[in-house]
């Protein structure tokens, strides 16, 4: 089996999802329509309805009911794309904080706001209780993630336990959810559920890390952004925080330099340099592995068969970040 | 009976909401708490609670049920008093967004994102699911709202109708539903139900021009900010829509001059001055007492009792704005 195959299967009712999230936020303002179409169209691979989906196989798979949890579970992704432009867009225009770029700031803000009550309002078809409480809690510890970010923003005496706490809850939580609520609106029991919740959580910190290590070593073409945006935010990652425990004192002194400087900071050139050929890179990929290992070590202990089949390649892709 | 009395009849169950609203937004994180405890010590009026418990009287009133609503419905309110301050302080600083403004803002965003998943978890807890239909739907209502003021800042041309349409969601929504969910939780009949949440929609649309006009004609003291502050900000009021239409062209013309000049805009007092010796005042002031006509007469419909006078008192007082 291949990763298409996944789609493949899946297609009809990944169609189905499809059709409801372009539905879902169809609206008669066009500040709305404009950045939902885009959102919408930017497409992506839509993992967390993917997740969904599988995970529903370990139950009574039944695609009218699971598509109350795919759907939304896509849409607060959505939403927290497009609070993570929110700000940083007007920096760009630094200094020259133009009402539209204040107003265009307010729009994204609610129109974040407005796509998430959405996903709610699609999740408030399901008539447990539980998975309201899951997805709201979920959302909590996702807001404080982004807290947690933005604080340890530039931030060079953060450990790599902060970093783990954090990308928990920025990015693996998400796709514990999904796999979660996968299985309890399929009615999965319990131990199922939380092997699936497990299994999404290991997959996204493995996810999140080698995202993180591609942008330091990827180049532009690959990643469809210059390479070391993350530090070129301040937002330090695995690698940076190996480095500046572990690296040379020269090492060191350069990217606490740099972060210092804030927004006067120069080219990143030179730290990129020396963060690729340090071992934080190879470190940092160990660890990714060591979180995949644990993924496809949880989806041993659940039934035998296609969706198992496809969870274990899902893992597998996310490790070599071809996914 | 006066307002003192609806307050000191619920004392009891309202301190109790009041405690569990402070233990709702304990956090380890200093700028949540920092923001929360800010907020909490505003106190406000906790018109939201007071709304659930008296639409609660209406069946079986049941203070440990009911606070699954009444606490989730002032931290939504609160989620959108932290988004409104989002950016606009940043432009109190315009010219100079340095890097701790931007993440003020960024964290003032995830602040507000938090309280409003925090009270979704709280009110996850009820296992209607028609509450949580009700609830969603509202806040994406309110969210469109929020975006249509955005649009309409600064337009010279939109009609009464517009306005009753963005106030509706961005104010009255959210007390229709307080009544609304108050009644659900409680059990109330359907009739009983309907009632209560009009009653709350028509006292917020009563509320909100009265506010607005209190913002035109108030002095600094008593707004406990500069008057004409919603003008200044390009947000366009009833009185002001009125004199649009129906004002001299004298009057007009200053008005558009000033709405178009937007960042670069002068003085307020003359259109100040203007505004308050208009008809748009007096005009606006009979449409707050129409709205507040017919939340006493929907309440008419309603079993006689202490929740109803109460209901009754605080309509009266909504529209002497003296609450």
């Amino acid at each position: 089996m291949k990763l298409s195959d996944i789609y493949k299967n899946l297609r009809k009712d990944l169609r189905l999802v499809e059709r409801e999230l372009g539905e879902s936020v169809q609206s008669e303002y066009d500040p709305l329509k404009h950045s939902s179409v885009h959102l919408l169209e930017a497409g992506g691979k839509r993992m967390r309805p993917v997740f969904v989906l599988l995970a529903g196989k370990f139950g009574e798979y039944d695609i009218q009911r699971l598509k109350y949890a795919a759907v939304p579970l896509e849409l607060i992704h959505m939403a927290t794309l497009v609070h993570d432009d929110v700000i940083d867009d007007a920096a760009t225009r630094r200094g020259q904080e133009t009402v539209k770029a204040k107003w265009d700031n307010r729009v994204a803000m609610y129109t974040g706001d407005y796509i998430f009550a959405r996903a709610l309002t699609i999740a408030a078809t399901i008539e447990n209780p539980k998975v309201h409480q899951v997805l709201s809690k979920g959302i909590m510890q996702m807001c404080l993630g982004e807290i947690e970010q933005i604080k340890d923003f530039n931030n060079h005496q953060q450990t790599v336990l902060t970093y783990l706490h954090r990308i928990k809850r920025k990015t693996a939580l998400l796709m514990a959810i999904s796999c979660q609520l996968g299985g309890l609106v399929s009615g999965a029991d319990t131990e199922t559920v939380r092997r699936l919740r497990l299994y999404g959580y290991f997959v996204g910190m493995a996810f999140q890390i080698t995202d993180d290590v591609l942008d330091l070593v990827g180049d532009e073409k690959e990643l469809g952004k210059p390479a070391g945006s993350d530090l070129r935010q301040g937002n330090v990652t695995l690698p940076v925080i190996y480095m500046l425990k572990n690296g040379s004192n020269e090492d060191r002194e350069e990217i606490i330099r740099y972060l210092k400087d804030g927004d006067e900071r120069g080219p990143l050139d030179e730290i990129l340099t020396r963060v690729r050929q340090s071992e934080g890179i190879a470190w940092s990929q160990t660890l990714a592995e060591r979180y995949l290992n644990k993924a496809l070590a949880i989806l041993e202990g659940l039934p035998k068969g296609e969706a198992r089949s496809s969870l274990r390649l899902i893992a597998e892709f996310v490790g070599g970040r071809s996914f």
